[in-house]
C-alpha cells in the first residue's frame, strides 16, 4: 500500500476528513486502538471513535458522513458484523478502508478501499493493520495540519520498529519460559496498560489468553487500577504490567510501584527495557502497542508450550453457531 | 440543580458547545459513560470523549477548548487527578461542571461550574450523576439542534425511573440472595452488558465486586463476546448479563442465546423485565444504566451478607499512601 496515494485520493473525493471511525471485533479492533489514540490526541482537524462492529451499526453516530474515513479491519474478511458496518460507511458516503487478511473476502471489496495485507513472520510492522493504520493517519495529518510535528518521527519509528521486535522476541524467549513454568496453572491473572497501550491489555486478554488459551483474566488500565481493582491485590494474585515509554508511563510506574509493595507474583514488560526509546519520544507512544503485541505472542507461545493447548485450538469459534 | 439555566449561562458565554469530554475516575467514571454514548449516538453538533482523569491530563485533546464542556466527578471531591482534570479543563477555556458529594473539597470551586449532590437512599434519580449529566445534555441538545426529538423522551423518563428501579429493587432482592447462596464462593465470574450499559458491567466488576468484595472478575462487551471470550465458556464458569432495552439489546440477547446453550451457571438482570419499557422506546437505552447500577447495588449487598465481607471494608483506598 502507498500511504501518500491513498490518502491523496481520499483528500481528493472527499476534501477533508473531520472523523475517523475505527470499527472491528475482538483482535482486529485491538489493532485500530493506536490509530484512535493517536487521533484524539493529536488531530486539531478530525475527532476519533473506536466502535466494535455491531454497536457501530446499531447506534451510528451523526456525523458519519462524506467527510468520514472509516477503518474496518477482519482478518478473515467475512466476520458479519464488520462487513455491515463498511457498507454503512460506504452507504453514508464516508471514506472506508478495509483491511483484510483475505484476497477472497467480503473485505477486499473494490468498491470500498480494501488492503489485503500478509500475515507471514517475514511480513514488516508497516504493511500490517497497526502500521497501515499509523501510515495513512501520518499523511492525513501532513496534508491537513499545518502544526503538525510528528511526521518524521512517525515515518522513522515505522522503519525501526521491525528491529526494535525482532531484538525484544529473542530476549524474551526465556523469560516466557520461566513465566510460563511457574504461572501454566493458575487459575486468574490481571493485565494491566494504559495510553495507546491499553488496547493491548485487552487483546492479550481477550484474544492471547481468553481465546486462545481458554484461560480466565481481566484487563486494566493501569490509571483506573487505582480507583477500584487494586483492592484485590495481594501476594497470591498474579499481574502482567505493560509498561509504556511515554507521556502515560507514570500512570505504570505508579501501578508497578503499588505492585511492588503489595503483590509478589507480576510480570513486567517494559517497552523501554525493550528498546523502544530507539524511537524519537514525541511520537514514542504509538509504537508501544505495536511490541507489546509482539510480546503477547511471545507470553502465550510460552504457555502453549508448557500448558500444551494449541493457541490453534477452538471449541466455539468456527466450529459451531452461534 | 436547574438544567435549564444552566446550559443558558454555559452557552452564553460559550456560544456553542463542539465537544463534551466526560472526565473522572472508577465509580464516577461509570456514571459519566452513558452521557458519553448519547453524545456519541444522537448529537450533531458535539463529539463526545471519555477519559480517566490522568490520561485525560497526560494527553488532552487539542480540540479542548472555549467550545468545550467538560463533566468532571469526583464523589470525594479531591481525587488528585480528577481536580487536574478540572483545573486543566478551566485553564483552556472550557466550560467546567464538577459533580461532587463533597461541599468540602476541591471540586466544589465557583471559578468552575459545581454541582454538589446529595447520595442519600431518596435522593431521585434525577439529582445524581448520571441524570444530573442526563438532563444538562437534554437542554443542550434542545438549544442546538433544531432536529432533536428525544428532549420529551428524556424528561419523561427522569420523572420515571424513581419508581422503575423502586419497583425493581424489590423484585430482585429474593434473587439476589439466592445469587449469593449460589455462587459466594465462586472463585471468578464474568460480568457482561452493552450500549450505554457496558459501563455497568465495568462498574460492577470494578467498583462492585473487584473493590467492595475483592472478587475478581471481568467486564465483557456482550459484542465483543463473540470475538474471543466466549472460547473460556463452559458448565463451570459463572456469568452475569446485563440485557438492556433498546437497539443494543440484539448483543445481549446474542449472549443469552449461547450461554443458554454452553453455560449452566448465569445470572441475567433484564432491565425489560424489570420495567424499564415505561420509558419511551426513543431513548429507553439511556435509562437501562441507572437501573442497572441499582441492580449491581442489589447484588452486592446480597454477596456481602452472605460472605460478610463489609462493602465498606478497604485494605487501600484510603487507609495507606499509594
Amino acid at each position: 500500500m502507498n500511504a501518500k496515494e491513498l490518502v491523496q485520493k481520499i483528500i481528493k473525493e472527499h476534501e477533508e476528513i473531520k472523523d475517523v471511525y475505527f470499527v472491528a471485533c475482538g483482535g482486529s479492533l485491538v489493532d485500530l486502538y493506536p490509530g484512535f489514540y493517536f487521533i484524539q490526541t493529536e488531530s486539531e482537524t478530525m475527532h476519533g471513535a473506536w466502535y466494535t462492529s455491531k454497536e457501530f451499526v446499531i447506534a451510528p453516530p451523526k456525523h458519519l458522513g462524506k467527510n468520514s474515513l472509516v477503518f474496518i479491519c477482519s482478518h478473515g474478511g467475512n466476520t458479519k458484523e464488520t462487513v455491515e458496518a463498511a457498507h454503512l460507511g460506504k452507504n453514508r458516503g464516508a471514506a472506508v478502508i478495509t483491511m483484510t487478511h483475505n484476497p477472497d473476502s467480503a473485505c477486499n471489496d473494490d468498491s470500498m478501499i480494501p488492503v489485503v495485507y500478509d500475515w507471514a513472520d517475514t511480513v514488516k510492522e508497516k504493511d500490517k493493520p497497526q502500521g497501515i493504520v499509523l501510515r495513512v493517519l501520518n499523511e492525513i495529518m501532513k496534508v491537513q495540519e499545518s502544526n503538525y510535528k510528528l511526521y518524521d518521527g512517525i515515518a522513522d519509528g515505522i522503519e525501526k520498529i521491525d528491529g526494535i521486535v525482532r531484538a525484544a522476541v529473542n530476549k524474551v524467549k526465556n523469560r516466557t519460559w520461566v513465566f510460563a513454568e511457574k504461572y501454566a496453572d493458575e487459575s486468574f491473572l490481571y493485565i494491566m496498560g494504559s495510553g495507546a497501550s491499553y488496547s493491548q491489555a485487552y487483546g492479550f486478554s481477550i484474544c492471547s489468553l481468553q481465546e486462545m488459551q481458554w484461560m480466565d483474566c481481566c484487563y486494566l488500565h493501569s490509571g483506573e487500577y487505582f480507583h477500584g481493582p487494586f483492592e484485590v491485590t495481594d501476594e497470591d494474585h498474579l499481574y502482567i504490567l505493560l509498561m509504556s515509554k511515554g507521556p502515560n508511563r507514570v500512570m505504570d510506574e505508579r501501578a508497578l510501584t503499588f505492585l511492588k509493595k503489595y503483590a509478589k507474583k507480576y510480570e513486567v514488560i517494559d517497552a523501554e527495557e525493550l528498546g523502544i526509546g530507539a524511537i524519537d519520544d514525541s511520537c514514542v507512544e504509538y509504537f508501544n502497542p505495536i511490541l507489546f503485541y509482539a510480546m503477547s505472542v511471545a507470553y502465550r507461545t510460552g504457555l502453549q508450550d508448557k500448558r500444551r493447548h494449541p493457541l490453534d485450538m477452538r471449541r466455539y469459534m468456527g466450529v459451531v453457531e452461534y
